[in-house]
């Protein structure tokens, strides 16, 4: 560099050089428009996620024998398990509902931005807040399912809250599938996160 | 711009001009310092949070009579409520824990960063990533908690789960306030992560 000082006219060829840095850009480009594709896998794979969870919570329903009439004919006394029994279960779903809405949203405007190079950048700050904001919804109603469904699997002795699954197995798969997969959801939603940020940062100047 | 192209050193005083233009960016700097500032009180609130929830959680411990022995002396049978009865309200309690112990690390880190300008641009993307994986613990457990409280405020009639909360009144209203407490530095994290991202999404140019 420090020759380009000299006062020869012999620099301007070297002035030319510039075509590799200038060849740099589209290179620094490739890998932007990789993260966007990224982006948009990943809120496929949410969607997916927060569908097979709805799904596989709500159909759930297990009905089984807990008993016999003490009378006469001794018909056996059945008795359902759904997962509207339980308010966690249903914040369950309505989160996961909402995720799978808002993955839903977000993966047409990500796909769009795909076809538009450079409207990314506006993009991201809008989706890391409210990925941020589904994330912390979708964490806490796994977490909620997932606290009542333990009490499920193993009961309480202090407080005498009796275990189901043993009873009701196939109910009790299906919920531990569901809150297995919002975790899968809640995985994914912190990796759009972290590539969200990731993009971010590659922008700013050093 | 164009009039320094003449070949006389008059321009030379035009370029002391720029000094306006060098005075913008400690204009600039003012709100990055003042979102540092923020992010300096928002980690204390978000370790204020974390102690009084821990604390809260912990010290819910209450003994009540339950019943009285069938047999001559009918002395009077007491029964403890703590917090470590159930697996749900421990996890709380860890994952609150990690969440002080994080927000202590990163409130001096963050205060440092206060004292070095510009350290903050390499430090922000860090910070997002632990928020919000902090986010997701501290979200997942105020829904294990306040879904198993839940249970022990209403029970659960399908399972015959009983309530605990007309007998063990105070360690419910510790319980209760524990986790409206972890709700708030729930709330706290997402307001760092938007913080974090305003701030890196300012210093992208246009």
């Amino acid at each position: 560099m420090a020759s380009t000082t000299d006062d020869k006219p012999a620099p301007e060829p070297e002035k030319v050089a510039p075509p590799p840095e200038a060849a740099a850009p589209p290179m620094e480009c490739a890998p932007r428009d990789h993260s966007v594709v990224a982006d948009v896998v990943l809120r496929l794979l949410l969607f997916a996620c927060s569908v097979v969870a709805v799904v596989v919570m709500v159909t759930s329903k297990q009905t089984e024998v807990v008993g016999r009439l003490p009378v006469a004919p001794f018909s056996p006394v059945f008795k359902p398990a759904k997962f509207n029994h339980s308010p966690a279960f249903i914040y369950f779903v309505a989160a996961l509902s909402v995720a799978g809405l808002y993955s839903l949203i977000t993966t047409v405007v990500s796909f769009l931005a795909l076809l538009k190079p450079g409207y990314s950048t506006k993009l991201i700050p809008h989706f890391v807040i409210f990925d941020v904001l589904v994330l912390g919804i979708v964490a806490s109603a796994t977490g909620t399912a997932g606290g009542v469904a333990y009490i499920g699997l193993k009961g309480n002795s202090h407080v005498m809250w009796n275990k189901v699954c043993n009873v009701y197995d196939k109910f009790c798969q299906h919920i531990a599938a569901s809150v297995g997969v919002s975790l899968v959801a809640s995985i994914v939603l912190v990796l759009l996160v972290f590539l969200s940020v990731y993009s971010l940062s590659k922008k700013i100047p050093k």
